[in-house]
């Protein structure tokens, strides 16, 4: 059941999950997995995913230490409307399937929750950002924060250094987006291997994909 | 008459005004007076002010020429409420006087009006980012867009090149302004000479300052 105010051809698949969920490794072998089956899709992530956006997703991230919360989130949701009209909607009007690596759910979770800001108004600004414009299907990869921890390599950027407590509200808040969002949302157990939750995303994909996919599965 | 949500000992002024009204020159000479007279302003501008400001004022003048009108407005208010939080506010609580070049009014004009957005979603997203903190008084610097453009001098930027109608719906969205917030805002004839001007801003903007000017004139 789509929600959207906007009608396409395309189909606009979003990945949402805490930090060190294994979200981009699986919107890797999602992508893999298409092209192997004939679909070719526009990959792409958020913040980024644009000249401008990635600048955004720069000062986001890299931004200055006393960055108010309304100013994080009125620069997520600037980033967010640009790639929205600029990349997703014109693919999807062009029948693509885009695979996104995070969107407003995102904003909702991170900054609506565990920011000072109430989750109806980021949900309100964000979607007037991108004209109400919300996912087909959107996969979420539900872990407990402290496994998430224990994968965790490389340096952390200024989100990540928050504490423990704050993941365990993003992810409170994934869960409160998926009861209310039930018509899109499917919850994935991301404490499982990689292949495993791999193939639980195939599975939940291909009946939106039927008309598109080749190859011996179909 | 205090609109604002927020209250502070401050003293809050900003200048208001369509492209090349003469806002700048009367901005410098108002700052100069007061200096003159003892009151040492917080002379700033919007966009930019701050680091992040003006990082954001680079992409929104000479960002992409596809930006969409709502990247726009949101960029504009993401930078509005960071220079709100972190230069002006904090100026207003330490009583200081703060003389600012274009706030949220700009936005309403500009792109609420000239753009293909409604003044009331603008209106209240910058609301929404600044927290409610409106001037103390606005001084509206109007002219007619003919007159503003005999004056140009310099390399226009990318909204200097907007065709001549934008600045005449900019001219009438203050006019609107104006008289929707009446309170604070004062039209200042901008087709006078500068020294013209300059007295009658001075002689609006005296009886917010009484207990702070010294010299001869008081």
């Amino acid at each position: 059941m789509r929600q959207n105010q906007v009608s396409y051809p395309g189909l606009f698949i979003t990945f949402e999950g805490g930090d060190s969920c294994g979200k981009s490794t699986q919107v890797a072998l999602t992508h893999e997995w298409l092209k192997s089956r004939g679909v070719t899709p526009v990959l792409t992530r958020e913040p980024g995913g644009t000249d401008l956006g990635e600048k955004l997703r720069e000062l986001i991230l890299h931004g200055p230490d006393d960055m108010d919360p309304r100013t994080e989130a009125l620069l997520y949701s600037a980033q967010r409307s640009y790639h929205m009209a600029t990349k997703v909607l014109p693919a999807l009007e062009a029948g693509e399937v885009v695979l996104q690596d995070r969107y407003l759910d995102s904003s909702v979770a991170y900054q609506g929750a565990a920011r000072a800001l109430g989750v109806e108004e980021i949900l309100e600004l964000n979607l007037w950002a991108v004209k109400g414009l919300v996912p087909d299907v959107t996969i979420l990869l539900d872990v407990d924060p402290e496994i998430a921890y224990a994968r965790r390599t490389g340096e952390p950027d200024r989100l990540e250094r928050e504490p423990n407590s704050f993941q365990h509200r993003v992810r409170k808040q994934y869960e409160e987006l998926a009861r209310r969002y039930s018509d899109r949302y499917h919850i994935v157990d991301a404490s499982k291997s990689i292949d495993e939750i791999q193939t639980e995303i195939q599975q939940i994909l291909t009946p939106f994909l039927e008309d598109r996919l080749s190859g011996a599965n179909r």
